[in-house]
């Protein structure tokens, strides 16, 4: 009922980071979208294909070093039913080699509809009297523009299915703060959307110090990191933004507390495009577990060991 | 590049209303459900025909009186892929009919990734050399949180392929108030959202005075949405929460402007499942029509015939 696995793992592997999966065509090197396209021809179903073997490389290279990966629900959605079928297969295969998986959806509704996007994608449906999990991430990013009741249902799958979410508080991109920086009396949006996931998170504590309940905050506000890692004792952060977007090391050392706790840090292209720097796509999967290694190292240099007591 | 196709629908048809289409399988009767599941197995590939064969009775109803339909992505995601399969398919019938359709996303993201969205909703993607359309809605709902350069991706598309967006403004439900109502200087943040869409709608100006950024504005908020009605009198409103979440046709009456223009109001379960009522669940599609038209002709009563000029 937390992001306890999650935190468990981080330690295991002394590595506070997760690997995007973002699979664009684009991002896919050659020999594979090959296969790919030539199993199932030029067509959606081949584009997911060769999502889903790009992503089976990914994952083979990084799941005894990096504790989980974050594929990006839009990318999956760019190749419509067949880019869902490879969400929902990539996510099963990074289970099955034992790594953390946040759903990058940032969903939200209102409270009727969120059970939907909760069962979706933490939970379960039922259908002619059987039971199926359709998508099976172990935790979700969400918006919480709608406040609580679009909050709630996630919160209950979560308590029952061990799962964790979330929020946006202060996203990565250069126009977050035309919202998110505004001031409500004495507190900026994405203060107060923080203060919203300490009150949320309480009805799903967790072992380590940190609840079920994470926010968002970005990388490349490394001053809004540090005051968030102050002001939101129990919140763990889910920090995109560095690497490609422009946020290094120094700029997430504030997201962790005094343990190295606290945070997960995301790097998408960096890890997934490695290759294009290396300028050898024959091993693609190689460059992106030499990046990951950086990565981990670079990052264990600001924060030291990760423990949990 | 805006919202006049939907505005020169609601003119012809003299129906400002759209029919949600959210098929959780307890809203579909039985007979439907059994001819699904007998021809696919108990499975989520049954399901989700369920899910489209109850669609295409529905918009078989519908498609001459109400000109638009917006699915709710929730419900078929909850299918997993061959819901998504479902969303496709439904959306391609219902265009095949004439109908404007608005997925109900939500979608939100940073740019690059909002790039991705646009592309699965309203836009196409290369594969192989090859241009597809993943599932060709024609406009999207999404959640402005991250501000302009995760709204920008989509005005691109909108101006190329004649789509339109709603951005949450005033959502419907009991605690939308927790963060929209909270005041920034002296406007609210769902007034500060609405400014923002009379902003970025004028890159996609309509031949109608509405531009090809609408807001979403529930039902359940009538002063709410008189008062942005007043205010932002070039954004053009989709209004839930009619219906099974209590708003009437009194409530919506000042979402529309001196014209009868400039909004279109929402029912998912008062249409859908409007064989409840009637206690017929073998004539569900034309209990989906009479209460349409009943829909219609009580919100007909308040703001009398709608025209272009």
């Amino acid at each position: 009922m937390s992001l306890d696995r999650l935190i468990e793992k981080i330690v295991e592997l002394q590595n506070p980071t997760v690997a995007g999966l973002d699979p664009k065509l684009d991002f896919i090197p050659e020999q594979v979208q090959r296969e790919a396209f030539g199993r199932f021809g030029p067509s959606l179903e081949g584009a997911a294909e060769a999502l889903y073997l790009f992503n089976v490389a990914l994952i083979d290279a990084l799941w005894d070093i990096v504790p989980a990966v974050k594929p990006q629900c839009a990318y999956y959605e760019m190749y419509g039913w067949p880019g869902m079928r490879a969400l929902e297969r990539t996510i099963a295969y990074a289970k099955s080699k034992g790594m953390f998986v946040i759903t990058d959806g940032k969903r939200n509704d209102i409270g009727a509809t969120m059970e939907a996007y909760a069962a979706a994608h933490l939970g379960t449906v039922e259908a002619a009297g059987r039971t199926f999990e359709p998508f099976g991430g172990d935790a979700l990013t969400v918006n919480g523009y709608l406040g609580s009741d679009g909050i709630q249902p996630l919160l209950s799958v979560c308590k029952e299915r061990d799962k964790g979410i979330f929020v946006l508080a202060k996203t990565s991109n250069k126009s977050s703060g035309e919202l998110q920086d505004q001031k409500i009396a004495d507190k900026t949006v994405y203060e107060t959307m923080g203060d919203f996931c300490e009150g949320w998170g309480r009805s799903l504590p967790g072992a380590h110090g940190y609840t079920g309940v994470g926010a968002v905050v970005g990388a490349t506000y490394p001053a809004q990191l540090s005051e968030l890692r102050e002001k939101l004792p129990h919140t763990f952060f889910l920090v995109p933004g560095y690497g490609a977007q422009g946020g290094g090391a120094a700029d997430v050392a504030g997201a962790f507390d005094q343990k190295g706790m606290g945070a997960v840090v995301n790097s998408s292209r960096g890890i997934m495009c490695a290759y294009k720097k290396t300028g050898d796509p024959a091993n693609f999967a190689a460059a992106a577990r030499a990046e990951a290694i950086r990565m981990r190292d670079e990052i264990a240099a600001y924060i030291g060991r990760i423990s949990l007591v």
